[in-house]
């Protein structure tokens, strides 16, 4: 698999490639571990912030309540052997990067790594963990946004369950029929 | 547009209609008043549980912080008109149903209306508000699932800004790559 070219992209429009709902790979590292894990329970929180769901038996729940950062990586359709691969293995028994064939990269702004082959990433800070207990809900703040120059919308997969994915379809402008506001 | 037959659903399941990200519809009503909201930002926060991002500029919140319950409606693209009208015009100012040609159903466990002609419906209650002023957050936990007889996989549609719409794609299944205790 190949690592992408990627530009920087605004923090405030990562909007675009997550609020469609795809599932994410996120890293992170800590004291020397690092993991991914396959996440589908994410959403935007503002146009710069993201909630998401890290359930207590993840292994990443505790490298990134320790080091209060991660990465969320934007998977696309090729990708798909490997976001099945880490979401069915548990974190401490393997690495990650190196059985499911992805490049740990540099991040800018974080220590987390990013995905080299993912076509998005979005380097994260923990803003908010108060309900973690409650909802494991961890509330993130993008930092940093990379982006792939091509193609303009990933064939990003989604998650039905048992299973099954959904893989991104057709893409529709209804630009004109928008408030200008709304926009 | 047609009212679909539907089946009771196990509320625990939902996230096979949710996880993939699509638009929803919101309906909720409180003191002879209803409301329908547009919304992109929400995710699964536990099997029967869902949080979402409702700013405090939309009608819907009063209604629903008032009323503490909510349907969480799944459009498919045949109501493509009626997701971008509802989220394009302001609460109080119109009358979402009549002016969009959607039905209001009576719900089985909360006061607020179904839409009949969406896939599925799912009633919910307010279970938690304690971040809706840091966040506009609220987590409500779904009481009462009515999913469509078919197609197995709606035709969901997905925001990517800027009035650009993906719409939910080919299905693929990779069951067998999946651990059991996974499923």
């Amino acid at each position: 698999m190949n690592s992408r070219k990627k530009d920087d992209f605004p923090t405030n429009k990562i909007r675009r490639f997550l609020e469609p709902g795809p599932i994410v790979l996120v890293s992170s590292a800590h004291a020397g571990e690092r993991n991914i894990m396959t996440m589908g329970w994410h959403m935007m929180l503002g146009y710069d912030h993201i909630g998401c769901y890290i359930w207590d038996q993840n292994h990443s729940r505790e490298l990134i309540r320790k080091s209060k950062e991660c990465v969320f990586n934007v998977p696309t359709f090729d990708l798909i052997e490997a976001v099945i691969g880490t979401g069915n293995n548990h974190g401490p028994e393997i690495d990650k990067f190196e059985t499911f064939g992805l490049t740990p990269e540099k991040a800018k702004q974080v220590d987390a790594p990013l995905i080299a082959e993912c076509y998005a990433n979005f380097e994260c800070r923990l803003v908010d963990n108060s309900q973690a207990k409650k909802y494991s809900l961890f509330v993130f703040e993008c930092v940093k946004a990379h982006v792939a120059r091509s193609p303009k919308y990933p064939k990003t997969v989604h998650y039905r369950g048992d299973g099954g994915f959904m893989i991104a379809g057709e893409n529709k402008s209804y630009r004109k029929k928008f408030k200008p506001e709304m926009l």
